[in-house]
């Protein structure tokens, strides 16, 4: 365990009683918090002009430019929390793993991992360690933008280890990570391996992010969905677990709770296309699931028993439908939210890149308007 | 209702008692009938040395190499069903539809549909009757190949009206099928249209397939996972129910029969990555479900109430592990299967390119062995 300094927005009850951290520990606040996965990034006009001429991995590297990204949508849409700007592969590339942004491709690894000595040269190179003593322009870029959000939170992100994991043995973006789904079968030990590596990095992303001042923490697992509800539980959701609690151990007391209980940092799991591991993924006990659009709220929360808050759903495919259409929708998910515990307003997936920001604004006003009827 | 001919290898007896038919019709047959997707094509080195310099879309188009191609897995693995070797564009084509399969994307269509004035233009230059009138080399292949079968049944296949849509409204593969998804919101009354157009292409190329000789059809919805459930049933559905009635109206008396009642040609309906649909796909009544990877087979009877035949779910991530792990998830897939009315066995999606041909053919032989214990 280790608790986090007093200066720390939690623990300094600047964030304690904000929605979003309220609604993560199941109490559901006076204001439905909203924010959007990517909400950060290419939807935005003064993000685009900001990061003209700068390649994508550099971005998330320059502390300054990372929290301007990261502060320009909760300036713009008054949301309530910020979400890290960085990229999936960060962890890697600071821990020395050679990666190249691809125009219409995405992260492209040269070396792919896909033997026992793929895997072995990969862990000896670029052990944990590296990334540790590479973490400084993360650690700055929190700051940076804490120090500016005040009693809004920031939301510390990491991809899950099987995301990072299939990237490696892909060596690239694929369309079910077939190869990477092979090698837990091909071979298991290797595979082990791979995943404790990828958990202990992206763990200890995660844990940078918190200490230096995240208020929260969501671990996506872009690509479990493409894995069988066998293999998740075998040979996938132990590194996920590890991963959370490297997070979890920072502790915290709510300065305005009686019992001054400490309390691990809330967490979010998000993966999409994974409705057949809902329940999986409820057994990993973070604090809140996210839910892509595929299923509505009700439904998920009637499948978890209930008893966990839950965070989306709104379908990107109503961002560009008629106001009267995308308001009907937005009141569905608020209304199916009201069935969970706690509700965290969001889009059941990315913001895409082509959406009119002014949408997201408009959804904002309007959910905060609608939560509370 | 049309009466297929007493010269269709149903209505002749060829297949009718054949394993594939009787597990469609419900019935537990002697022996597990075993097929898989895309056996017809890339993993087979026959198939390449026969395709060398030939187009994607031409050796579909020409009947003695198509049907050589359905028959080659046949031959070589004694699976108990052969599927008519297409691709999912055909249908498009035939109607006058511009389309290129370009290598490592797949197919793409230079005019994309996203306006209510494309669905216009599209629907009226490329009317279901254009597809009607160049069907021949379709029927004519089917032919070769039924001749050549025997008892063994010809399984026809379409892609289903969102997967066609959505094609045409991204202008070729896409990840999530935002622009196809978005439509449907944006401008209902021309994405119904486009739905309507695409089932009616879909029906006449099923029906060609089976009036012409197959004893089953296949309606492959590759791509409605990316939908919501509500979105499914509102905007989709009904467009599967179509192009399914136009084969389902196609009746045949089986001469093993006392009845002498007249029944539909049985169909299939697939779909990946569509767990969050499973109750759906049911309710548009086809003889069987064919399931994915992602859950067990005794899972998915369970959720359909135990009535429901059902086909799969070989995980494709064992196709490279070794024998004994193959083996240990055969059995358990067999095993899951007993669940069910009764159990095609396949593979959870279509057969990887570079998987090895002896494995298919081991498969076969492993799960005619364990399937009767």
């Amino acid at each position: 365990m280790n608790i986090l300094p007093a200066t720390h927005p939690l623990a300094a009850g600047r964030t304690a009683s904000s929605a979003l951290v309220r609604a993560l520990q199941g109490v559901r606040p006076d204001r439905l918090p909203v924010w959007f996965m990517r909400q950060a990034g290419r939807s935005l006009p003064e993000y685009r002009q900001l990061r003209a001429g700068t390649p994508m991995l550099d971005a998330c590297l320059d502390p300054e430019m990372a929290a301007e990204i990261t502060l320009q949508p909760v300036r713009r849409h008054g949301v309530d929390a910020a979400i890290f700007f960085s990229d999936i592969v960060i962890p890697l590339k600071l821990a020395g793993v050679e990666v190249d942004i691809v125009a219409g491709r995405g992260p492209v690894f040269p070396r792919p991992v896909r033997t026992a000595a793929d895997v072995e040269r990969l862990c000896a190179e670029h052990p944990a360690e590296s990334l540790r003593q590479a973490i400084a322009p993360i650690r700055e870029a929190v700051q940076r933008v804490t120090a500016e959000l005040g009693a809004t939170p920031l939301i510390g992100f990491a991809g899950a280890p099987f995301t990072l994991a299939a990237y490696l043995v892909e060596g690239g973006p694929s369309r079910d990570h077939l190869r990477a789904r092979a090698l837990m079968h091909t071979d298991p030990e290797a595979w082990k391996r791979l995943l404790a590596w990828a958990a202990e990095l992206s763990g200890v992303f995660l844990e940078a992010q918190v200490s230096a001042g995240a208020s929260a923490a969501q671990l996506f697992d872009s690509w479990a969905g493409s894995l069988s509800a066998r293999d998740y539980t075998a040979h996938v959701s132990p590194s996920s677990m590890h991963t959370l609690e490297r997070v979890r151990q920072l502790r915290w007391v709510d300065p305005a709770s009686a019992d001054g209980e400490e309390q691990p940092v809330p967490t979010i799991h998000f993966a999409v296309g994974a409705d057949h591991l809902l329940e999986d993924f409820a057994r990993l006990g973070t604090n809140a699931l996210g839910i892509d659009w595929r299923i509505p709220l009700d439904e998920a929360s009637a499948r978890l028993g209930g008893g966990v808050p839950l965070q989306g759903n709104l379908n990107p495919a109503f961002l560009s439908a008629p106001e009267q259409a995308l308001e009907a929708h937005l009141r569905e998910v608020i209304q199916a939210g009201r069935s969970a515990p706690a509700h965290v307003l969001n889009l059941g997936h990315g913001v895409p890149p082509e959406t009119d920001p002014e949408v997201l604004s408009w959804l904002v006003q309007r959910a905060h308007a609608l939560g509370n009827i």
